[in-house]
């Protein structure tokens, strides 16, 4: 059953795989009036693409996007926005020894379980490259939800050991580009650098956490019950390849807390404008947004593919042993991260739209 | 926009508030010619019944579930399921002093912000009460995977400070239910009902952890990208009131391991048939179960409503001071276990069947 | 796969069968803050209810409707309004006969064939008693859209061979209800009247034809390609029991036209403001209301059980005779005027929210 | 809201415009291991391109189908199916008059009310263009249901007042093809060519109905309440540009006719096998398929495009006269045939789908 679309209102459909000529989505529900931004869009792909990053896989896709519809003269129609995205460095014959043997850790093996046929060309459909036509997407949910004041950062706060101790309020949330491990505090970017060439020159690899803050947020965002904003931003960000953990505010840690210290207390002001005294529960009160800003956190487990050998199986339940090949990633977290943002924006912009509904 | 529906072929939708004469819901999409046992929905009720449980809110329900329509003869026809659970022992009068005042960490600002209009009687729809619902349906979507070998087993891993370290393949999990805290290991659930009775004591509240165990699972079960068989169960999990975290296998801990050490290794003996060697990824790969048990981590906030006073403000945005009323849970996991183990039979339910299109 | 809901934003589910102790539905999506009337609900459910029409048949059922939750003080709250309707006067016992007997023209067989599993009293599900859930949740959406100036009005214009010749804008519409056959024109409703009377003293039963008449509509309601608006008012049409064809406008009298008298022409007074000179396509174009009325025909079949002896089958393949029994119409037009009305106002409730996420 | 997805399981979503450089679509929810005839898609395009009908547009498009994911080696994934068409003999220069001005009949003026802005550009996305998409589907979906031996047949049966009066079951449906105004039969598709050869002389366009015909339907497709066979049908021939009017089996004639002679008795032979004595009911009761043949007709209206002058208004509301300009067909129903047949095959493989979830 369907499972490639994600929104219900501002609604993207994806298609694609590794080694296709192209990958590319179709946006159905952006609103009609809406100028779009071209050179914006690519900034984004800029950060994620293969090549454009010292830390990463040595795969080099330019990816421009193409917007072959739904847009004209610059502003978006309210007709459906596809785009295409190229693939233009596959090299399908990397994989000709993964066609009959399944890689630990890899979607292999569960996707045939589930199909009974695979791609096995750098992962078909299962591999990070089909996460492009998110950011694509992302970018022009983005430039949607700006228009009622929505901005979203996130960046990297831990790699390894490596972690980012420093409150998100201290830092500098725009220098985050500037380090190719996207981590805004150069110190800790500096050590979480060092963690990935040292997994990397051991044949390894590491996870990391994602922390994403969404600021100038609008109230009310988010359905009771089972479309709560943060249970639709859990979905999207476990959706995405080797994100296995998700916490809003305090999270995990909450678990630990006692009422009196996470309750967020309400003050008002002399005008009577309200805030929180804090934010612990990271901008989402019983699952619609209260103004705050959303504070989440997303974890990733290390990259699968090793250059070292492993034990696995082929297609015939004969154990075999495995030799890391291919272009891979030491660690997802850098490029993972306009991919978190991509999708954080396709939630916001399908709630904002959503919420339009909500009173007569 | 409509926010009270879960799943997509099994389908529940919720309706009703804590101060409504009844709460209840619609399943649409179960099969026909299901063996209903009433017996067993009923159990699955008591455990979550409020008055039921000695740790918890002095509230008293009975939580008789009716089921008016979709069984004949006590089987499922494939017609709507729908199903009422009464609401008796309401006391509205306690809720007054909360018509005009919004109760910190509770949901009360929030819908106002959203629908300028709110039920204040109980929290209305944003109460827990209106779980037991989900606990109904889930008892009936418990027993639609029964019949591929499915069991959901949750129970509490942490309470405040006090955690289980015991491994969950070294306890008896049927133990959970003969304690009121739900924790399997009787000397841990001696440490968090003390934990749970200090902070009662106190008036204040605390938070937890409930961990959840699928065994049987198929494998083949959850869609690619989207729609990845964790990434609905963190949708359902942080859909249930007080979540805040979801983890699947070594979920966060994995952002500190390497490749080499996470990778479950497929390991196949004599007859061809393959396992894992460890069971890291939680059973589910690339949004696909393996096989392998699924293991997943939900973390609860303390319950925002406390015995003590607190610091506010009212809907014209003036300060004030807040006391606290009411009947209420110091601690919810106890209760939230089986809501835990209902929503992950929906989840369940839903992609089980989804799966039977998978295929030609 | 679920059926029984209806709607993307204004989303109505739909439960019970004709001998289940209730029949209900619940609708999601109902703005916040519209001030319901519960009696113009009720004028609804008596326009439609059995026992209430001396042309229909003899079950009597108050369908007195309750709201039992999602609105607070005559107020919508947002949250899921929830409705029950009793079935008092139902008689299973008039139904043994027909547990393993085939009715012809019915739903009997088709509903085995498709769950293996029936509920045989009184047609179960496939009961048009099921629609009174439909007239309810129709009588609220109508006072959702005539806050924006729609207003729907069906009635008969065909019952065998007596047809109304007069064109719509000559009649008053509002005199429908004058006659229980419920057509607006006293000469015309006579002719029927006699129609139904010859068939039901033969023991025989006759089809007719509805038209509806939506005015007020605001231009840009529909959404284009697959959800045309009279693509979905046509869904909503042939989900109605016994309906068999559906026209917008001239409808398949548009086959034999040229397009030199089809087409409306566009007319504009000094205002600058714009008509169309005549309404051939019912106010819809390319999908999209224009701004006129709406109109459009709904063909009804004979009902299906006659007061004479009929060939059929059993649930073995044996050929027998089944004699007429039950109480039933021997036409269904007139009691299914307020239902027509009632999906009419169901598709424009949704249609006009989803365009409140059309534009920027 | 997004409506440019159809169906819920095997479901399209189609994107592009009359002069965009492609149209295209995805198909999410296809099976797996389904194997691909790639020509058969071809030429159910060729029945429909424009260039390949005498009786049709000039424009001329080769309408070469590319299917960029979802297949390998001519076999299905699971995957969605992205598929492009080329746009190549657009000719944006013909609708420079249009910018400003509202074709009478078309959709010009209803998406500007809509949207605020349009793409005049051949009609943009109201344009005919875009259903060689749902072609491309539907033939797809046609290899799918023809697994479970469904067969899909539709041909025109009038054609302004040529009308076909034989019966279906007397003609080989085989002919149609052979016929460029898409008639069986060889007399009165004459007739059918010399009524569109005298409108077109004339500057004039005339309208039209197919009927269509599936045989070897398996009984229980359907699903019960508002998602009937019927309906489902009805909306997606609706949701095809210029069509008015759908009925099923008699129609709108059953509203003349009695019980006693529309029911279609149930007959057993020797075996036990159950057949109908007729098909009044047209292969569907209850909304449920019968596993008689289903037969449905569908109306159209005349081509609004006329080579004459037409009374009009411009976008500031001023009265004008359009010239007939441009290159269209003088009647939809010879090219609308595979479209009919396209959305039938799309319905089809949706409801096959579903039901295989509707029982244990």
């Amino acid at each position: 059953m369907p499972g490639n679309s994600f929104g219900k209102i501002f609604r993207l459909t994806s298609f694609g795989a590794s080694h296709d000529p192209w990958i590319g989505g179709v946006i159905d529900g952006c609103p009609a009036a809406l100028r779009l931004d071209r050179e914006a869009i690519q900034v984004e792909m800029d950060r994620r693409r293969p090549g454009g990053n010292p830390l990463g896989t040595a795969r080099n896709e330019a990816d421009r996007v193409e917007l072959i519809s739904g847009v004209l003269d610059g502003t978006t129609l309210g007709t459906p926005i596809a785009l295409l995205i190229a693939n233009k460095d596959a090299r399908p014959q990397d994989y000709d020894h993964l066609k009959d043997t399944f890689r630990p850790g890899h979607a292999d093996r569960s996707w045939e379980q589930k199909y009974g046929v695979r791609d096995h060309r750098g992962g078909g459909r299962s591999s990070a490259r089909e996460t492009a036509v998110r950011v694509a997407a992302g970018a022009i949910a983005r430039q949607l939800i700006a228009t009622a004041g929505m901005r979203v950062n996130a960046f990297v706060t831990q790699v390894g050991e490596a972690r980012l101790e420093a409150a998100y309020d201290t830092l500098d949330l725009s220098a985050t580009w500037n380090e190719p491990v996207r981590c805004p505090d150069a110190a800790t970017a500096k050590r979480m650098t060092e963690a990935i060439e040292t997994v990397r020159a051991e044949g390894d690899t590491v996870g990391g956490i994602i922390t994403c803050v969404v600021s100038g947020m609008p109230p009310g965002l988010g359905e009771p019950v089972f479309d709560k904003l943060h249970a639709d931003l859990a979905r999207a960000m476990l959706g995405i390849n080797a994100a296995k953990g998700f916490q809003l505010g305090e999270g995990f840690a909450a678990a630990a807390m006692r009422g009196s210290a996470y309750n967020d207390a309400l003050i008002a002001d002399d005008t009577g404008a309200v805030t929180t005294s804090t934010n612990h529960s990271g901008g989402i009160q019983g699952g619609i947004s209260n103004g705050e800003n959303i504070v989440f956190d997303v974890a990733f487990r290390p990259v699968s593919t090793l250059m070292k050998e492993q034990r696995t199986v082929d297609r015939e339940g004969r154990s075999v042993v495995l030799e890391g090949k291919g272009r891979h990633d030491p660690c997802v977290v850098p490029r993972a991260v306009p991919i978190v943002e991509a999708m954080t924006c396709l939630v916001l912009a399908d709630h904002w739209l959503r919420q339009r509904t909500a009173r007569l």
